[in-house]
């Protein structure tokens, strides 16, 4: 951290933030064999950038089959109408609670443009469709397939100054969030503002769990309640929290607002429902068809990674607890290394057909193809991740009979690869109930650690080695075609180039994968949540350092929500409120039942167990979900104000106060009046039709209120009468 | 049906509907000892009606302790006003997407006023606080505990026609329901409604029991599938059907304007967050110490009427199964009997605790208010209704022997009463697996006729009685005082103020119970949906006769929804999931398992039965949500479209098509200007300044768009020419 200096370069380049006023740099890739239509392309890409107002300036790539194509937008002035523009859209989808305002600088100055906006903005002139009014440059497809990448540059003073409060700060506040949001958009700082609020509440889980380490021991039943109460809260929590800060960032809904894939193919054009305007259409059934490979790609997937976990895991079972022949402080390792290689690999394959499906099933927006993606990759990942415990939670402890025959069958096949006589060494086999704990350990601690060094130590020495070779070989080649004053802002975005592109999915899924590890396995291990906790102290800054240092500046979308991760951490708790209570049955048992074969009395135990485990977890989550609706919400109460002030200003102003006053309810006088005149005019009618209809008649009876109240009256004391003298006949009715 | 004209009266009298125009009509009740207080009140009275421009007549009530006080709107533009302002009022609150014109004569033009309307917003003038424009009056409270009622007068023509109508049709159509709404309101439309939904989805679940009956029997597990998955789909589809309606009736929302309870105590004053108005608040904690003692009154309830359902029941059974003595054909009936007496009583006597529970928790709005009785009641419902069958199916059937003990008691008691010596004959018990079909058409068939009987005919046959008892004793006293063309106006109307209030929450009480019966229950009986089916027609039909004749015409209301009703079919819908498999489990096998005690191998298929079918019925319900959030719904896309419309308007009048044009997006003649002139003005800046910035520098190297294509291509050429001739030395670079 005291070496940021070393990786930003010695001194902060010239005037504004550092960057010469560049808003994008295009990466433009000249394959040697393709010259001719990349030139042909690169002119086109020049012409189309200039047709919306941006200017352009090209340099010399990182290498000699590369260019660099510099954008900014032209003029402000064309920048402030995009604003506008976007703004007032963003009004019609709803988004925003009130229009902007036509005076453009008032606009401006009510709420100024944030650099995501802008380059937001900028980012879609250059690639909206021609006819939406963008350059409709695609990079990578198509035509477009020789522009590499279009990034925005780093602002190197901003990140130097971030890690380095965050370097020195226990907990983020809101103000960090903001500035996140402010630099790298609202996507990138949902998953800040995630990671927050989960270390927060992960301090409850660490607490109780260490107590219940110390006192209670594995396989507690009150640390599993506690757990699944807590999964509950948090879940529920922040299904509000991100609605509040969506409303805070001003972007509550524009999940609807969705961009529309370039590969997207259509079968026909329909009339949209609602704007009346065309829309391209592909027919759902066609979809759903292609939806249902699913399916079997699902049971592919349990299959082949069930059965991978199944055999090493079998196979490290007999290596280590029946196996006592020769070589075993070797053979010891082999599952492990079979584990690490095949999972990998096979993963690597069934990601590539799980990418192939996504492609096929077609989405229109990139918002639902991601959700899509991310779903298969979620299975993928639930099966890499848990099986490993769940074989061990769910078979090894309680059941480990069944793995006679796989014992056997390693047993045998060990015998055939010795070609000995003699029989091996074995011992009897026998569970150890400690198992799971020492991979929750592995799980929680080292593949943690392991990963905080992939992710951010190795990449960050191999670019450092990258770039030195490269400094060392190019020196001649390119640097020294370049004008003096830019040498060193060039050779710095030539680097920021070559870094990877910056995926928040990535480090969702870390956390999704970690909040199951929580939620499923930790009543086996309750001290994961203070392992996590410290991880995700760590987390939180390698993954600024990663998007600071490590990956291209990424492109500042907007988003109102964590999207597709919200059903994966809701599935997650649910189903730990039944594996929790499944692990503490079948394992805090392990010792005292029948070993591999549970009594049928523990059998409807453990359905019992099971069944008002999901129970609890149903009923908790609806009471959860009830207090928290009735406790308002800062954000919505805010939105609501909001609209409620538009429409009243909009009443005020469109409709007038007049109107409002004389819709207003008259006073006593005002209604004298009214019903004089109305029978009065009434009277009129009457006189000159001569005759009345009987219901003039009966509204003529009592002429205004005195008269109503004088014959009630006299009605009231004629009824006191007759009971005075009730004997006596009737006396004579007042008739009006 | 045919005698119609004789409930209404030989003639339709007078003018406008029949009702000389009045709009109301108050049932004023003078108590003979409080003569002179309610004499005060009703000149207050009046007077508070006139204040706000309505006008009043006055009659003698149908006794001589009671007037009838006539009220209509003193004029129709007064009447215009209150509708305009109602409407911007929902315009403010969402409930319209639009905003009323400011011409009050095209609103009305756009949108003629309903009768429901009229009626609804002149009850509100009589009743919202004076503070808020209407004159205060709250019937049965405080100082108007002397008005008895304000109810509307029945259109008898349409009620004649109505019932005329739907007597001869099979189906009901939507146009009817838009009648109904037009004259009773969303409130009473919806119950329609849903009815007529139900109705319509009952015929699956007819059918299936039917064919259930036939070929699988009692307690057939595929019956209790489809069972579950329609009572999802029906009420997934029902939950979006009543938005739609909504929609189309322009009440979606309306759920969120709540009338203030006037019996309200409120503690302290503090600002609406939202209209910054100031609020009365009553502190929620004090509410939840209240709500709290809900617990042990559920308890109560279920301790008191289960307890005695068990007691009639295991003395039932002792009376028919065990018993042989003599007297036995008297005394079958004796549980009948003691249940038929004690439940009303209980009951009553819990109502009223749960209605005295309901006040003091001291609810807001009417709608809390009432949304938490219905709550209570349905407790109570729930017990009575389904104790007995649920006695049944869980505790006779299959644990017959745990009755022992009970059917000791009985015997020891009736030999106690005998007083005789030598023991009483008794049968070996035997558990009787008929009992529940038994029961079931007892409940499905019996009950709904003897209700049927006492909603319609009793009272019908009882009003007729009365009134010709009335009529012939006070042909004498009132109605010679009457103004000839008058009297069988007045006549009707005194007739109608005795009628009793329509409560739609009591018919929805039954179909609620009748669903739950049919969830719950009816996999033990698969005709019961049949039963319903022909039920539910008739009582479509006599429901409308008991509003139009057998009530007094219900007050307009508004309403979104059916309310907290969506939540007891919620509700039964998932617990039948469980009572139907448990019910299969447990009485399909009554005759093959042991008796009276379920062998463990037993215990755990019953568990895991009950956990799947929760499971079952849960991913059920996902999945059909997740299919109908897919399937664009009328209402919803009618409502979006709208709001669409009059953004589009807004934008198009408030902001001009001038701005939208200078937003555009720039051809390229414009942004090649745009270009050249930001880069001609920066060049002025540069040499006004003498040197240029690094920045100005940089973005001056190439000027405009064919100076970068140029310096491109050469660069590009440049890189070609690099592998042309790879070993010798560099070429030189191009330096724009």
């Amino acid at each position: 951290m005291s070496k940021l200096t070393d990786i930003y370069g010695k001194s902060e380049p010239g005037a504004e933030g550092g960057n010469f006023g560049v808003d994008y740099v295009i990466n433009y890739q000249i394959p040697p064999n393709e010259r001719a239509e990349a030139e042909a392309s690169f002119v086109q890409l020049i012409q189309a950038l200039t047709s919306v107002g941006i200017a352009t300036e090209v340099r010399h790539g990182s290498s000699k089959d590369s260019l660099l194509v510099f954008i900014k937008v032209a003029s402000s002035d064309l920048l402030v109408r995009q604003v506008y523009r976007a703004r007032l859209q963003d009004w019609l989808s709803g988004v925003r609670t009130s229009s902007p305002d036509k005076n453009l600088s008032t606009t401006l100055q009510d709420e100024p443009i944030s650099e995501a906006e802008r380059l937001r903005l900028i980012y879609l002139m250059v690639t909206k469709p021609k006819d939406d009014g963008g350059a409709g440059i695609t990079p990578g497809t198509g035509q477009w397939r020789f522009v590499k990448s279009v990034f925005p540059l780093h602002d190197h003073a901003f990140n130097k100054a971030w890690i380095q409060k965050w370097s020195g700060k226990y907990l983020l506040d809101q103000a960090d969030l903001d500035e996140i949001r402010d630099k790298f958009g609202e996507s990138v700082a949902f998953y800040f503002a995630f990671v927050r609020s989960y270390f927060r509440f992960l301090m409850v889980p660490a607490g109780v769990g260490l107590l219940a380490w110390m006192f209670l021991g594995q396989f507690s039943n009150i640390y599993a309640l506690t757990s699944c109460l807590w999964s509950v809260i948090f879940f529920e929590y922040w299904k509000q929290q991100e609605v509040d800060l969506a409303v805070q960032w001003g972007v509550r809904g524009v999940s609807n607002i969705q961009h529309k894939r370039p590969e997207f193919e259509w079968e026909y054009e329909a009339e949209d429902p609602i704007t009346g305007e065309p829309v391209k259409v592909y027919p759902w059934h066609k979809r759903l068809q292609t939806q249902l490979l699913q399916i079997p790609f699902a049971l592919v997937c349990i299959t082949v990674l069930g059965g991978l976990v199944l055999m090493c895991n079998s196979l490290e079972v007999f290596i280590n607890e029946v196996y006592a022949g020769s070589g075993k402080q070797y053979l010891t390792f082999l599952p492990t290394i079979l584990l690490v290689v095949l999972t990998p690999t096979f993963t690597g394959l069934l990601m590539k057909v799980a990418g192939f499906l996504n492609v096929r099933e077609n989405y229109e927006t990139t918002d639902a193809y991601n959700a899509a993606l991310i779903t298969k990759q979620f299975v993928l990942n639930f099966m890499t991740s848990y099986m490993p415990l769940l074989f061990t939670a769910f078979i090894y402890i309680p059941f480990g009979d069944i793995l006679l025959p796989f014992l056997e069958f390693w047993h045998a096949t060990a015998q055939t690869i010795t070609m000995s006589e003699k029989p091996l060494p074995t011992r009897e086999f026998k569970t150890n109930a400690t198992r799971i704990s020492n991979q929750m350990f592995y799980f929680t601690v080292t593949a943690q650690i392991v990963n905080l060094l992939t992710e951010v130590v190795v990449p960050y020495v191999r670019r450092q080695a990258i770039a030195k070779a490269k400094e060392f070989r190019q020196k001649s080649s390119v640097n020294d075609k370049d004008h003096p004053e830019e040498a060193e802002f060039l050779q710095r975005v030539r680097s920021e180039s070559e870094l990877e592109a910056y995926d928040v999915s990535g480090d969702y899924r870390e956390m999704a994968v970690q909040f199951g590890y929580l939620s499923l396995f930790s009543v086996a291990w309750p001290l994961a949540a203070c392992c996590f906790l410290v991880n995700n102290w760590v987390e939180l800054r390698s993954d600024a350092l990663k998007i600071a240092i490590g990956s291209r500046r990424p492109i500042p979308w907007r988003s109102d929500s964590i999207g597709p991760w919200l059903h994966a951490l809701g599935f997650l708790s649910w189903l730990g409120s039944m594996t929790s209570s499944a692990i503490v049955f079948l394992c805090s048992n392990a010792d005292t039942h029948t070993k591999g074969s549970l009594a049928n009395v523990s059998g409807s135990t453990f359905l019992l167990g099971l069944f008002l485990a999901e129970n609890f977890y149903l009923a908790t989550q609806r009471i959860v979900r009830f207090v928290m609706s009735k406790l308002e919400r800062p954000g919505l109460q805010k939105e609501r104000k909001a609209r409620f002030l538009v429409k009243k200003r909009l009443v005020e102003e469109n409709l007038g106060q007049a109107v409002e006053e004389k819709a207003a309810t008259p006073g006593i006088e005002a209604s004298d009046r009214i019903t004089r005149e109305a029978l009065e005019e009434e009277a009129r009618r009457i006189s000159t039709r001569g005759h009345g209809s009987p219901q003039e008649l009966f509204w003529q009876r009592q002429r205004g209120m005195n008269e109503t109240i004088e014959i009630g009256r006299r009605m009231i004391a004629q009824s006191a009468a007759e009971d005075d003298k009730a004997s006596s006949g009737p006396s004579p009715s007042p008739r009006a």
